[in-house]
């Protein structure tokens, strides 16, 4: 199999400064989006954790994060190619991945940008989309398990290859910044039994939409929404990761050395191969009620109610506490879930906390997930403000 | 293949108080020694760190947690069994695992309990030997890999089984809360590419020490120590996790609503099943110079020399960034590492700090690894104290 190296297409240009940059408009796209509650204009967070809403809905509540426009596909005539290190390629459509064993998981999924104005604001100015803390979603999601489908093609071992990765693109859309869009995931984690990662026909019990992907992309639990190929029509067994710029270049949490984004260009982007790419989520909570700047009205006994969401570490689910602080970490609370978190969902949670009363008042949420992750207060600086997950916060909050 | 429930035989005892607490002495074993740095009149953490030591050394200075005596074992004699589900039932001798290929990794072993000193003093009380920040070590581990034992053997689809673990179980020699000592692993990550499970036959170059499993042992790098079986005689394919006392009761992070011991063991110990065993382990990062109470004098410039290691979490590693700050969080310098860190191994690290002169000062520690995973100022405490992974500290200093 040949493995498409970065090309001369393939620089990093600054498309991620803005949600709605996009040149590229041809026949058969609608126009992409990218948005979501971090957006000016978007729904607020607090839509995320309203009451009933454990699935993450429709419309405007969840976020969408695309490097490409968003194409139409047929479903009918859609194929998915399975190729690469396999004994027998395959072409299959829709149908056939109906024809086979359907597998449910609920399960949050992650922009590794989610939480990037809070990473700019604490910290220092980053490179990227100015995602609030709403760029996640928690959804059931249907479908055929992907080891499943390589199974029907059998897997081989690929010639000289390191680590043998599964890639999944969509090479029917351009993208902004290489070809298409690929990603890969190690094939352990495709063919795990834990892991649970799925081609998703459906999502919430419904046929994906043009947005999420329509008719089919890969979900991995505990991965990056990244690595989830939306309008996926090849999956490639290969002997190194996916070359793809969005495997490759972007997405890494690169060092607190590279400071501008010159530094990251430096050398071609030398920095670039010495970082891996992003996978599994880090552990993660935010706050909903109250946000930044509002004004909180304490109850007699001087509380303030508290509301959020908490996302577990890679495969480390469920969360299974969250607590949350209204005098700077001197003392916490636990917190209680609505509803009950699995192993791949977030939890949504609520408290009461004292606080206060006066201007600049802050709430910290910090969420543990089974496997014994906790949140730090502040996670490290990188350039391109991704897999921030320091406390979950409201700040600058005037408390009457 | 019929699984071992836990029996009456298995109740969880108070076993853990004490180091030296072994009623068990029958002709055929040594005493069993449970030591380590964080015992009294055991070597001290600094010689974990000191130059030239990236790899940990023999004798006094790496931690040894058993909970059974130490065996003496004819290698000449010694059978490993590979049973469960598999195509053959395999008897190999030493000599048959050395045919096999031999694959070297550098990697961090630790005990889930390392630093439950730290959690006992700043949180809370806990059940279990006082280790203080020396439960590990650094060693490179060589042998067969797991895989390539299990293609022998040829696995097949456990019947009923829910999720496939590969057992590693020592029968020879009975244990403290259990007829033997067995844990297992998820068969996905015995069979992984970059998780390296091997048969230690070796570490740092020599054959295994008594103490430290002699004549094989499992090694699963990312893996909490209690799950790398010494004196192994068993590999099992099952369709469940080890049934093991020390899988399935003891090395849990249980919730904090267990308050007490009488708390986990209500109910026949109902708790445990509500909570999954420990696996990988928790980005880490201790301070060995200066320790506890100890009194620093500071240069002219008002800095103090600080030295210690870092672990990475689970699969995330290498660990890729420590900070080090002298005034409770205020401000962080970068340490420098001494050597490499690779994977799984640890990172020996260095830095000058800003310190006040006074008694009770501080200095605080925090580790960031390739996979973003960064320490949190403290984490969730719980009753059995294990994974503690808050900030290194040195604490009580007196500085002049």
């Amino acid at each position: 199999m040949k493995v498409q190296k970065v090309g001369p297409r393939a620089k990093l240009r600054s498309s991620h400064h803005s949600p709605h940059n996009h040149q590229i408009l041809e026949k058969g796209y609608s126009e992409t989006v990218n948005s979501g509650p971090g957006d000016p204009g978007r729904p607020s967070l607090r839509e995320l954790v309203a009451e009933g809403s454990f699935l993450t809905g429709d419309g405007l509540v969840a976020y969408d994060r695309n490097h490409s426009l968003t194409p139409r596909i047929n479903r009918d005539t859609h194929i998915i190619k399975v190729n690469g290190s396999v004994k027998k390629e395959l072409n299959l459509n829709i149908k056939d991945l109906e024809a086979l064993p359907q597998h449910e998981v609920v399960a949050a999924l992650q922009c590794a940008g989610n939480r990037r104005h809070t990473m700019r604001t604490l910290q220092k100015e980053v490179v990227g989309i100015n995602w609030l803390d709403g760029a996640a979603m928690n959804c059931s999601w249907r479908g055929p398990r992907v080891r499943d489908v390589l199974a029907l093609a059998g897997v081989e071992s690929p010639k000289g290859g390191k680590q043998t990765h599964v890639g999944f693109n969509c090479r029917s859309v351009p993208c902004e910044d290489d070809e298409y869009f690929g990603s890969s995931i190690t094939l352990d984690a495709a063919m795990s039994d834990e892991k649970e990662v799925i081609l998703a026909l459906q999502r919430n019990g419904k046929t994906l939409s043009p947005r999420f992907g329509f008719p089919v992309r890969m979900i991995a639990p505990g991965i990056i929404g990244a690595r989830a190929t939306k309008w996926l029509d090849e999956i490639t067994v290969q002997g190194e990761e996916s070359q793809n710029v969005y495997q490759r270049r972007d997405y890494k949490i690169l060092p607190e050395t590279v400071q501008t984004k010159d530094d990251f260009l430096a050398n071609d982007g030398a920095i670039w191969d010495t970082v891996p790419a992003m996978q599994e989520t880090l552990i993660n909570s935010v706050i909903a009620y109250p946000t930044q700047e509002e004004t909180v009205t304490l109850d007699p006994d001087g509380m303030a109610e508290v509301k959020g969401y908490a996302i577990p570490g890679g495969y480390d689910g469920p969360v299974v506490n969250v607590q949350v602080s209204g005098d700077g970490g001197k003392s916490w609370v636990t917190a209680e879930f609505v509803g009950t978190a699995t192993k791949f969902s977030w939890a949504i949670w609520k408290a009461r906390v004292k606080l206060e009363r006066g201007e600049k008042r802050f709430i910290w949420s910090r969420a543990t997930d089974a496997g014994g992750n906790t949140q730090p207060e502040m996670s490290a600086w990188n350039i391109r403000g991704v897999g921030y997950n320091g406390y979950g916060d409201a700040r600058d909050l005037t408390v009457l």
